[in-house]
């Protein structure tokens, strides 16, 4: 409760750490978008070259053909004819800014899909648009985190069910757990319960089963309707749910459909259902990506944490250390045993527990957290610490910092 | 510690509290939607209608003045002409894929901006990008995540520095306070700073204002190299930054920039910090919303709490209770008092500080936590409760709720 200098250390190497895993992730993310420019180049570069000449022999087929017409009469008419186009003013296409379209359009924006199949044209749309789309993303962005919170907790719930219900067949707890009259020897059980936690592995499978379901759904429904093959519905469906929203294939834009009311309710209802799924499942893949950066960090040497027995020792995790690449005369066994966190992904394995999820996803909140409070406890480092017995663990360190609180507030 | 009912009541309330949260949320959403919608029509409408008009018109003029070109041929030229115009094909436009192309392509994707301007027109360029897009936007939100982490951090530890060197200023705490020799009537200081967090109003300003900053930087990049109006860049950069990428306005698109290099590094990195900054703001103005939606949930008479000295009333929000909007009889000031979140707010006014967001932003990590906490307690009901004095607000509900892990650990 006491040992003075050993947290301080503590809240700067965690900083410290957290600012290599964010330029790590950097690396990362500009290594994989240079490969993936590469595939993409690969793959669409001959068709791209092959495209373009077929335009451009069509169009001197038809100047050829028709020699008296001015090539400044057709180029305007040409520019004229793609605005109008990409407008949607061109064909049996539904109109844009009828209220449906608006809305449709709206949609887009709030969810930030951005078709751009609908955009504003005048001054007054393009200013309002700003102010709507600010406040419109805002509460998108908190539907979806509420929605991942409603899915995480069902899942969890489920999957602790479950979990409970195999432990009871198999014998290994008492049928009388959740009885009121407990004895002293549950508490075994009870802890053995409480070491399992669901695997962010499952969640992100039934996640990713719930997202294709929903994206096959639709593309069933999208496909007759559209005129598509299935794979271009498949591929619509991953674009949009993603947000990403090319444009290059847009729902519901023709002007008449059969049921057409219907065809938008379940239009909306699968945008809606699809794009919370998969910004769930993305979140929850991003803990896994989370998982093997810090693995990456632990690879390249950078577990610069403080050794246990040596409270005054402060080792800083820096980009230099990373990129220098070699072994950081800190950095011992005993430094990584030292640190819970890693103790916890060694006692665990290959799983990845709702807790390091929770932990580390939606923006390692408990970092957050512990920095503020580290913060807002500033000046009280004769208050640190002592908590190290309070487990293992993401939450355990969680636990840990704001455990002192009560410390605090009841022992000093 | 042994008061075995009420933790249950709690658990079984938040739940019901957080889907009514999300329902309102919902609701709201709808008819910010449906209003918006109106919006855009009444101001799009008439340029619809104008535009294609004049489209028509110049059509008609054409086919006047030459009457002899057929009417299929002159349809299949303008077809094609706009699906070359959409593919970049089309006048002094760069080629969409080459690197640089591809990498702009790929940057698109994983951002989730998904302009459009580029799009894979092959099978297995589609099949890459639902694979490749998975991880790319994965990684993406991992980095906006740790980005945000990273910012608030920043943001909190400058907002306390200068709110420690004003209280200085007003003598509100002594010199010495950083002193290693503390009096024991500096406690009541500590207290003092512990009770203050920096704002999230604080906070939004300063995003804003950084994101703004950011955005009229590179407005005022794009504006002369684009030719585009001042306005028109700074309509690019919110569509851009708030990744909806409609496409209408897309940068770095011309055949050849002065300076093409530096003009596309500046690009991709106003683009990312742009990004970053409207990130960070949509999801610190979550946290308001959310504000708003709990202060809508107590208007709306669902502040369904169990009374605290009767431990065994349960009561549960349901959408139900919006529905009818009457005022149930569970519901009295006594509950709104008896519960530390709302007293926090009230304690605290109109600022809602860093715990809240905290608690509240990234999806109320902290109700996660708490469920699954709870989740994972289950069975432990008798070691519940007993944390009720540790402090006010939803970080305090934390603490009491994660702090009694040690109670479990050390207690029992």
């Amino acid at each position: 409760m006491t040992r003075p200098r050993r947290r301080g250390c503590c809240t700067i190497i965690h900083l410290r750490e957290d600012n290599a895993r964010f330029i790590l992730l950097a690396v990362v993310m500009v290594i994989y978008m240079a490969a993936g420019a590469t595939v993409f180049m690969f793959l669409e570069r001959d068709n791209e070259v092959k495209e373009k000449e077929d335009y451009n022999e069509t169009l001197t087929a038809f100047k050829t053909k028709y020699p008296q017409i001015n090539d400044s009469d057709l180029d305007a008419l040409l520019a004229l004819h793609s605005k109008a186009e990409a407008a949607g003013y061109v064909g049996n296409r539904r109109d844009r800014w009828d209220w449906p379209g608006s809305f449709y359009f709206v949609g887009t924006v709030v969810s930030t899909i951005g078709f751009g199949m609908t955009t504003p044209r005048t001054i007054g749309g393009k200013v309002v648009l700003i102010f709507y789309g600010f406040f419109g993303c805002a509460g998108a962005i908190l539907f979806f985190n509420l929605f991942l919170e409603r899915i995480i907790t069902f899942l969890a719930y489920i999957l602790r069910a479950i979990h409970i219900r195999d432990m009871k067949r198999k014998g290994l707890i008492s049928e009388t757990k959740n009885n009121k009259g407990r004895r002293p020897s549950q508490t075994s059980d009870d802890d053995q319960l409480d070491a399992w936690k669901p695997s962010v592995y499952w969640v992100m499978l039934i996640l990713l089963l719930g997202a294709s379901i929903v994206a096959l759904c639709a593309s069933a429904v999208y496909q007759p309707v559209e005129e598509w093959t299935y794979f271009e519905a498949i591929y619509f469906c991953f674009v949009t749910f993603a947000t990403i929203g090319f444009g290059d294939y847009v729902v519901s834009q023709r002007e008449s459909y059969a049921n057409v009311d219907l065809y938008r309710f379940a239009n909306f209802i699968f945008i809606v259902i699809g794009c919370c799924c998969i910004y769930s499942l993305f979140n929850v893949t991003s803990i896994v990506i989370k998982q093997v950066l810090n693995w990456m960090l632990r690879k390249l040497n950078c577990r610069c944490r403080v050794q246990r027995p040596n409270p005054g020792r402060r080792n800083a995790i820096t980009p230099g250390h990373l990129t220098k690449g070699g072994k950081a005369p800190t950095v011992t066994v005993t430094d990584v045993d030292g640190d819970s966190d890693s103790e916890y992904r060694r006692n665990s394995g290959e799983m990845i527990s709702m807790k390091d999820f929770l932990q580390a996803n939606k923006i390692s909140l408990a970092m957050m957290q512990k920095e503020l409070y580290e913060t807002s406890q500033r000046g009280h480092s004769h208050k640190r610490e002592g908590g190290l017995q309070g487990g293992v663990g993401p939450m355990a360190i969680l636990n840990r910092k704001l455990g002192q609180e009560d410390h605090f507030d009841s022992g000093v």
